[in-house]
């Protein structure tokens, strides 16, 4: 019988919930497919802080390390806002990345036909929007050296944005590869007219691209980028991109959906292991109260199963349950247009699994 | 008699048609108004290169330095995409932005009501709009060290974002006036999670607030604001922002009024001085067809008016006589939802004059 161990990290704020209902909709799925799902605790962010003195635990990375996938909740609320950097939540999202040499960000933003009217866009211009942004996860700006010194105009601040070419192929082809599974079309965001790490950046998209002439590779600046997310979303098939202009588009483009509870993300390191989680934030404010949205984190379990176990055929089972779940007209608080009617975190994860 | 000397860059593309209506306004509000201007041109852009061989002539700055404000058209086309760096037209904007010390960029992004339907944002979330970038424009990234070398994983690209306190003071500063003079509420946008210089500006964002009682300071992450514009874009007031997240958040809040057509920048230096331009590109593709929309250069001809010379009610009359031709019902391709009855440039030029 199959074996895969998972290393669950439910976070902070509504994480634990959300992860709750996850964790039951996986373990439907092993009972399904034959396969026994292990999956083991970890603490990261708040929790993390409080408990071990820091975000991210040594412990928590060892569990993730010996796992064959990571399932993340979310991290992060106010009682730690005001900590200095090196205690703050997102620290151990951005320590786990790099200790795991997850680099590849994949964030799909799907507008799925019963939720349009969420959207702020016209519905013309939103129905049908189906892209993914690819964005590179452990370089640039994020991870370059920082300085912080006294000169004569009052104190410095410097980043480093820094790329060199392997990083760049790396998260290219990611890129390409996606792109060739789905409509061939490929567009490389960058700022090329200004910046040095673009047009490297740019070179080596225009050199790998001789590896896939089926697909359509374009450039666009990143300004004009985020101009025609607005303008005219379907146009977008595959985004790549490095990791700050992909933490804005990325955000963007999943805003145009208007239900962002509904929107999961994969992280891939090199081979098949990756880390799952809903794009949304810990939304400490309705945080125990059981009526967060558990779809993003379920439909990341199904990212899971098909990026990192190769188990496509459960995958498709739990996002059409989704799917089905949504189109029979149930929604929790944030997607619901009649918010009398919504219901909570556990029963939507309940009819998730009944649909199973 | 009073006398203003204006530089008039009109660049390429649709650049010297939309600036002959702009300074046609011109003449005409210097007529009303007693006021003499004297308007010489300049090259920049492509079309300094192919006559001066750079994108930014000596001469072109000599003018521009002793003229009281700078009217600029647009700059760029297909004719000099492959050209090297040194020898771009965007070259020559970045050229004459640090040349003339232009550090604030403002960029109003206003819904008018009578192309609400131009949007491709639902009427209820745009109408109403009116929100201003306030764009740091000579520091950050942009400007930064560039690096260029071989190491062990290929060739390495380095771009360094370095901001000093008085750097960031200055453009919060004109952030917080602006704000002062609008609806008092200020949001300074930056990435202070990740990068030390955005901790740095938040810092003196804060500090800087003490000066400014009346107008309320709130932070938004770079990522969160992107977001935030496609959810709620009335939310904002004014937004302070640097170099890089104000390129792109400014092109995002342009395009959710759906018609870029109608905007106008201004990027001031210290004092009084500032270059006024569209924010609109060149638009190769239509060129020389008397077909481009000149009402952003004409707004732009008024932003200089009161922001340059203190001349706020020749400022507001042009403005109300383009409010008033759109009211009207005339429309240039670019805006016009039924494009049998658009008008070209110059008689679109002309209405405003007539109006006026
Ligand atoms: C919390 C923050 C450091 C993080 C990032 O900027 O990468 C977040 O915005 C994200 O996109 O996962
Ligand atoms: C042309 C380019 C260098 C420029 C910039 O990035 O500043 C443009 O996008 C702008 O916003 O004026």
């Amino acid at each position: 019988k199959k074996e895969y161990r998972i290393a669950v990290l439910p976070g902070d704020g509504i994480g634990p919930e959300i992860m709750q209902e996850a964790v039951k909709v996986l373990t439907l799925v092993g009972e399904r497919e034959g396969v026994t799902f292990t999956c083991e605790e970890g603490r990261i962010g708040g929790i993390a802080i409080d408990t071990d003195g820091t975000p991210l635990p040594e412990e928590t990375v060892k569990l993730a390390k010996q796992a064959d996938a990571v399932l993340l909740g979310a991290v992060g609320g106010p009682k730690w806002d005001q900590n200095p950097g090196h205690l703050r939540p997102e620290t151990g999202l951005l320590g786990i990345r790099k200790a795991l040499g997850l680099f590849a960000n994949i964030r799909p933003a799907t507008m799925h036909s019963s939720l349009v009217e969420a959207s702020t866009l016209k519905p013309e211009v939103v129905s049908g929007v189906d892209l993914i942004v690819v964005r590179e996860l452990t370089g640039g700006i994020y991870f370059g050296e920082k300085k912080r010194y006294d000169g004569p105009n009052g104190e410095v601040a410097e980043d480093q944005c820094i790329y060199n070419e392997a990083e760049i192929e790396r998260i290219i082809r990611v890129g390409f590869d996606i792109a060739r599974k789905r409509q061939k079309r490929l567009v490389s965001v960058d700022k090329a007219n200004v910046l040095e790490s673009s047009r490297l950046w740019r070179k080596v998209a225009e050199r790998v691209a001789a590896d896939y002439p089926d697909v359509e590779l374009s450039h666009q600046l990143v300004d004009s980028c985020a101009m025609q997310l607005v303008r005219a979303p379907k146009q977008f098939d595959v985004i790549v991109t490095e990791n700050m202009f992909g933490d804005i588009l990325s955000d963007q483009a999943a805003m145009l959906t208007g239900s962002i509870g509904m929107l999961s993300s994969a992280s891939l390191a090199a081979g098949s292991f990756g880390l799952y989680e809903p794009v949304h934030g810990s939304a400490p404010d309705i945080a125990g109260k059981g009526i967060a949205n558990p779809l993003a984190t379920i439909l990341s379990v199904a990212m899971m199963l098909r990026l990192s176990l190769g188990m496509d055929e459960a995958a498709n089972a739990v996002e059409n349950a989704v799917w089905s779940v949504l189109e029979a007209g149930h929604r929790t608080g944030d997607i619901a247009s009649d918010r009398s009617k919504a219901i909570g975190t556990v029963e939507m994860g309940q009819l998730v699994r009944d649909e199973l």
